[in-house]
């Protein structure tokens, strides 16, 4: 393990009333006192106690002040990377982060790589893998549901079921090991009934927790909706009217492995990703024939469509639509947007509702333009996310590479079971139940003995946590 | 004075690992008390000691864990503002610290104004007027001039000497004014050649600050450099490379009192700034006619000019152009940027460096497209900016309120001088020596005690500090 002293700014870049460097490693304290000296002179930071906090003045090597600032030590463990750390709180400006930065750096220090306080608090034991991956997804949420997921798993009680479904594995493994010795002697140390018992109850947990990652992934990464429609229907008065209302807390997801940048507005605690439909800007003839393809594609990757009808149109050109959408996107939970009813008469409004095509589907009548109707909308999208009430007790997996793990331990698990049932030899089974072992492992990170593994875990990570 | 307990994020908005939230007033800590839970469980934050920090949760109205935080706690007078504060050190995500403001919101606190902890350290007497606006030159300080500035501002250097001088004049102005109480007797209570020394000291002193605002307000606002030139001579191309040469330190300043954008540059520790002169484009012959007066009023701002020359075009045309600028732009620096040189023969090089109106011109020979030439061009700045070496010991005015007050204080003084050579009435005098006093406390705050003209003052600031 890297033994070094690590340094970074922790706070957001940009300039702020304060800024807050980090130092963590065996010399951060020394390292600190040479350029730190303390207003009331009495003592120094290597005499400091921990979670203590000193007024003072960081000074550079010609001996002029750099700025005033407020220095807490934590001692090792009592820390959050478990080794020794200070926290150096200073004036926000990029010249004064910079210059501290390069204090430390002269005196031995060096600049940490991203997610490195958090990848040595996993290291030092302060917290297992999943918990740290919960950090880097705290500080994402942008959501009341999100950040309730990542403050459950920061808590730690998934881990903590895996670990003891794990530990008990083990403990079977071991006897199943044992009875290998003895082969010849036909002895059964593992008690099979226990052990089926044990394996059918975490088949049943990972199930569960495979199945609850479909609603964890939409709620740290947003339900995927399409706005789909004939152009001119009044899409992106629409979307415009959604996000203005939600300016606030609207940003947009430059993906770095999507190629398409989508709109993520929040309401009701739940977070909405509306997906870039530009592409479906041609006629309905158009749409049918040789776009059709490329187009779809975009509506595949939504949970729910929004098709938008011009109510101004004829009902046979709107019947039409309705019907083709409705069989394109079978499957998919849609709400139709009858938009607008500013021009909208009495007689056509009753028409539109009558349609057959429409009478089972959820509609929204609005006008994108003069916002009406937009309420109801909001209500129906979050009634259509169906997101369960999320609970402190809840276990729900929303990182892919959990999911992932949790898939191939689940594999590992069925072939476990099956061989259970056939009476197969204890080596194969002792085989799928390690396998097993091994997956699990991953998620608390009690089996990545992989540095390159962590790294890419930690990379994802920003810079200063 | 305002007794309620305000909060505000302190650190750079925008997504970073962690944000400080700081908390003050009377209320703090009872305020926080009721939102924290320290970890151990042993202590809550009312019995917690000044300057320490604790580690446990944030905790909603529902009992739910909001983030897990670092808490410290800094007892009146002991703080920055020398009230009550809490710093609450929580994840970065603009949702958790939104959450945390909201919770102290509902337990009593309200936002802080921009400058509002500062203003309250100045009120609490924490520090004087101009320290408090050192603390919002340091945020912005972006060049290591500018921050030495700052720094020996908010050390207090400056406001010692004019507050010993304020002094002074109060007690000579006492004495004069108790004269006018015996103004039968005759008596001379204040010793005419002791106010005599001091006068004319404070007056030495007042116009040394005033002379330093020169070099004050280039360090910290940069100094204005214009490039001039006809289309097409490489204007844009050399101000490109000049900022792309600096890119990591460039940035944008949007005045809110000024209606051009300005490209600012630091190097050599001495910050630029350069006007743009788009407005510059036309021939020389539209130079010469009306468009002269709006293009050259953007050169009358800059200390620095740099006509660009094309080298490439003739010698009569440059002779030309070069003649017009050396006339319009008298009274600056100026740096002649001869241009494109990679274009140029050895012959017409020696040419240009003969043309008489060149010959006691700085010039600078570059091909901005290839960069030869470009370091030169960054000395001869540097040269022409002609900024002192800053001592920790110099007191240098770069605030134009300050500025401003000097000025007033000083007509005052040299009335007062006029006065005592003329022998006038005491009342006369002590009632301008009164003025002096009023314009100098105006500086270090003692004479302030308009809310309106505090209130402006520290709006100024950003909010969190």
């Amino acid at each position: 393990m890297n033994n070094d002293t690590i340094c970074a700014v922790s706070t957001a870049p940009g300039q702020g009333a304060i800024a807050v460097v980090r130092v963590s490693g065996q010399h951060a304290i020394a390292a600190c006192n040479t350029i730190f000296k303390a207003k009331n002179n009495t003592r120094d930071v290597l005499s400091q106690r921990g979670q203590t906090v000193s007024f003072g003045n960081i000074i550079n090597q010609k001996g002029e002040t750099v700025d005033e600032v407020l220095l807490s030590v934590f001692r090792n463990p009592h820390s959050y990377t478990g080794e020794d750390s200070v926290e150096i709180s200073c004036h926000g400006s990029a010249f004064i982060q910079q210059q501290i930065l390069q204090l430390l750096i002269a005196n031995g220090c060096r600049m940490a790589e991203p997610g490195e306080y958090t990848q040595r608090a996993f290291m030092n034991g302060k917290m297992d893998l999943s918990q740290a991956e919960a950090v880097a997804d705290l500080i994402a949420a942008e959501s009341a549901a999100a950040h309730k997921l990542a403050i459950n798993q920061l808590k730690g009680g998934f881990s903590e079921e895996l670990n003891r479904l794990r530990a008990e594995l083990l403990d079977f493994t071991s006897l199943i090991e044992l009875e290998l010795d003895f082969s010849e002697e036909e002895v059964e140390f593992a008690n099979r009934d226990q052990l089926n018992t044990l394996i059918n109850h975490i088949e049943l947990v990972t199930t569960k927790l495979i199945n609850s990652f479909s609603v964890g992934n939409a709620v740290k990464n947003g339900i995927p909706v399409a706005i789909v429609g004939e152009t001119n229907v009044g899409k992106s008065t629409l979307l415009n009217r959604l996000l203005n209302e939600e300016r606030a807390i609207v940003s947009d997801i430059h993906g770095t492995t999507r190629d398409t940048i989508e709109e993520v507005m929040t309401f009701g605690g739940v977070q909405f990703r509306f997906i870039d439909t530009a592409g479906i800007r041609d006629t309905r003839d158009k749409i049918e024939s040789l776009g059709i393809e490329r187009t779809f594609h975009k509506i595949d990757q939504a949970t729910i469509v929004l098709p938008v009808l011009d109510s101004t149109r004829s009902i046979t050109e709107l019947t039409q639509f309705a019907t083709d959408i409705v069989e394109k996107t079978s499957g998919k939970q849609r709400i139709f947007i009858v938009n607008k009813i500013d021009s909208l008469t009495e007689e056509k409004r009753t028409a539109l509702q009558a349609l057959p095509v429409l009478m089972n589907e959820p509609c929204c009548f609005l006008s994108a333009k003069f916002g009406q109707g937009y309420e109801k909308l909001q209500q129906a999208l979050i009634t259509a996310a169906n997101i369960p009430e999320i609970d402190a007790s809840d276990v729900i997996v929303t990182n892919a590479r959990h999911y992932e793990a949790l898939l191939k331990a689940q594999e590992a698990i069925l072939r476990v079971i099956e061989g259970l049932n056939n009476n197969i030899s204890g080596e194969f089974v002792s085989q799928d139940i390690r396998e097993a072992i091994y997956y699990l492992g991953l998620i608390t990170g009690g089996s990545i003995t992989n540095d390159e593994i962590l790294g890419n875990i930690f990379h994802k990570f920003c810079i200063g946590k």
